[in-house]
C-alpha cells in the first residue's frame, strides 16, 4: 500500500512513449491513488490513461489548480491527504511545481508537515543543461524573458554579466511564437565568445541540442516558430 | 541498433532499485553501448551489471574522466563516436555534467557537431526544487559554497538579495561533514521571513524534503553530519 504522501508525478514532454522518459515505479504509484491535484483534467486523464489502459477514470477526484484557481481553495484540495490518503499533483508537461502552480500546493503541504515525494521525469531545464556542455556547477534558470525591449536587454546585460562574473550558466524560455527574435536578438547583441545552446522538442522524434558560439549562429538562424525550445547562454 | 551519439545515463542517488529512479529505455540503450566515458570504472562496471546481470563487461571500454584526467586526453576518448558508434557517458550519481567533469567532454561533442542525448533520470537539484514548495520559475543553483567564512557569509548575503529583489529561489550544497555548521549558521544568520528547505537521502530509504521558517529549525537544528543533503532558500 502506497504511503501517505503528495506524490509530485512527471508526465512526458513529447508524443515519446512513457517507458523512455519515465521509471516503471512512477507507473506502479499512480496506479494506487485516486485523488490527484491537475493543470488541466482532459490531459490528465490522457496521462492515467496512457500509464493503464485499464484504469477507471471514474473512480478517480480530479482538483484543478491552475491560475484560475483561488489561492484560498488550495488547502481543501490536500483534504484527502490530510485524512491518510496518497495523493498525486500532474501538470501539463515534465515535472510538477518547476514551472507551474503546483508549486503552490506543496508550499501549502510543507506548511502542514505533510510528506512529499517527487517523482523521477524528464525536465528540459536538466537536460538542456546536461547536453550544452555548459558548466552544470552554477546555472540559473530564469523562466520567460521580460517582453518590454528594454527590460529584456537589461536583463540580456545581466545575464551576460552572470556568465562573465559568476561562470553561472543561464537557462530561460520564450512563448514559442517569439522563438526566432529572440535568438536574433541575443545572437546580434552578445559579444563573439558567448555561445548559445537551443535545445529543441526534447525527448521527442525531433529533439535537437545543438550549441554554437553566437556569431556561428548568425550566420544561419535556426526557424524555431512555434517550437517547443528552451534556451542556454554560457562562455 | 542505437544511432551514434554521445548518451548521458544517469545513475542512481541512493540504493533503490533502478526501476525506481531510471525508465526501462536506459537500460536498453545501456546494452547497446560498447564504449563508456565514466567518473570512476569499478562504480560504472557496477552500474552496468545492475543495469543488466548479463552483461559482458569484459567486451566493454572505459574511459575514465575525473579531476586527475588532462583536458588533452578528453578528445581522444570521442574517436569511437567520431568513427560512428555510439558511448555512454556515466558519473558517480545522479545526472552527467550536472556537477562532474562530464560537461567537458560534452563540451567537445558540442563543438565537433556530434550528436549528444541526455537520458532521464534522478536529480537531487531538481527534485529537491519540486519538493520544497520554493519558486520553480527561477532558481539558482550555486554548488559549494566557499569554505572562507568572510566569502561564504558575503556568498549568503547575496543569496539573500536574489531571494528578495528576483524572487529566485537559491540551492546548494555542502561536503557532508560540514553540514551541521552550515545550517546552524544559515538559520543565525539569516532573517525571520526566509525558509530554508533541508532535502535528505533523495530517493533512498531516508528521503526526507522538509521546509521551515529558518528560526524555527533553530529550535531543533537536524543532525546532517556526513548524510547527502541539498539545501534551498526562499522566502
Amino acid at each position: 500500500m502506497t504511503e501517505a504522501a503528495l506524490y509530485l508525478i512527471p508526465v512526458g514532454l513529447s508524443d515519446t512513449g512513457l517507458d523512455t522518459v519515465l521509471p516503471q515505479h512512477n507507473i506502479n504509484i499512480v496506479g494506487e491513488i485516486k485523488h490527484f491535484i491537475v493543470e488541466n483534467v482532459r490531459s490528465a486523464r490522457r496521462f492515467l490513461k496512457k500509464c493503464d489502459r485499464s484504469i477507471d477514470i471514474d473512480t478517480l477526484t480530479f482538483y484543478e489548480l491552475n491560475r484560475h484557481t483561488k489561492s484560498e481553495d488550495f488547502p481543501a484540495m490536500l483534504a484527502p491527504l490530510m485524512g491518510g490518503e496518497p495523493m498525486g499533483v500532474i501538470s501539463e508537461a515534465g515535472c510538477p511545481a518547476i514551472a507551474d502552480p503546483g508549486a503552490d500546493v506543496v508550499a501549502i503541504a510543507q506548511s502542514r508537515g505533510l510528506k512529499v515525494k517527487p517523482l523521477v521525469g524528464p525536465s528540459s531545464i536538466l537536460m538542456g543543461l546536461m547536453g550544452s556542455g555548459f558548466n552544470g556547477q552554477s546555472f540559473a534558470f530564469l523562466g520567460y524573458l521580460p517582453i518590454d525591449a528594454t527590460q529584456r536587454s537589461r536583463k540580456l546585460k545581466e545575464m551576460e554579466h552572470r556568465i562573465m562574473r559568476e561562470n553561472q550558466t543561464q537557462i530561460f524560455i520564450e512563448t514559442p511564437y517569439r522563438n526566432n527574435a529572440l535568438v536574433a536578438e541575443i545572437c546580434k547583441t552578445m559579444p563573439p565568445h558567448i555561445k548559445l545552446c537551443i535545445a529543441t522538442d526534447i525527448t521527442g522524434s525531433g529533439e535537437k541540442i545543438v550549441t554554437r558560439g553566437v556569431k556561428q549562429w548568425l550566420k544561419q538562424l535556426p526557424d524555431l516558430n512555434k517550437v517547443p525550445t528552451i534556451f542556454l547562454l554560457y562562455k
